[in-house]
């Protein structure tokens, strides 16, 4: 029962791999606008899964967070540019408010790793 | 490490296989109220566990999202009626705007598969 | 595929394991303020991972949900006094009125255990 971790903080890992799966925590993103923040988000969601051995064709799941559900057609325009339209996750996207006024867009994601 | 996908369009699966777990996508229905909502997503989700070779009595873990909190009630009725009483999931329920206003209730669901 | 279950009544289960994973119910707590009803969840989360096998340096993910989220630091406080910090969980934060006004904070994990 082998547990790794990345990018280990105080508060969360950004990335943690068991049984051949990897949580990555929420991430959001720089820019103004959800489609800024979207695709800076999804650059770091590229970089975490490489680390781990993984990418964006292995997702299993994503839960998305909009601070305004009015930008959902904007959000998805990024996100179905970026994934690989063969291999998409099951996904939820809600509105809520996020843990700072600047953040528009959290995306958490689940994904297969090799083991 | 297969992945197996269910529906796969260009936004997300409705469901994605791997390592003997299923994760769904979430679940919208149509109908006038929380409850014929509820019921219509309830067989959706009967509909694609049957089809990943799993049903209800295999859930493991749920998350519900209710345009109005209020309707909680009138949701559990609907759950309770439906869920395997000896082996139901994991879960927690929160408020939450859904994608258009039309949705009260929107289920996530991972259940476990053969494999 | 055997999946074992804690704490089963007919709306959910408290604890869900599968392959080798725990999926908690989302807790909520008693108490007065943020603080402290994070600290009762942490208790009752910390009593569910023992009696599957599991405990706190074994997270993999969780889910925060305030109905306030100017609580993010007083929650914060709490979390970081309880998590392992060389194996804290991926982990997401977001504002979302829960199921009784009472309740301001909720949180939902899922951890490794052995098998």
């Amino acid at each position: 029962m082998t547990v790794k971790r990345l990018e280990t903080g105080p508060r969360m890992s950004q990335a943690v791999i068991h049984h051949g799966t990897v949580y990555l925590a929420g991430q959001v993103g720089e820019g103004v606008g959800v489609a800024e923040q979207t695709r800076d988000i999804l650059a770091q969601i590229d970089s975490l899964l490489a680390r781990t051995g993984s990418d964006k064709s292995r997702l299993l799941s994503a839960q998305i967070w909009l601070a305004d559900i009015s930008t959902f057609a904007e959000m998805n325009a990024v996100w179905e540019a970026w994934v690989d339209p063969d291999n998409t996750p099951a996904r939820a996207t809600v509105e809520a408010k996020l843990a700072a006024p600047k953040y528009l867009v959290e995306i958490m994601v689940v994904a297969a790793v090799a083991g």
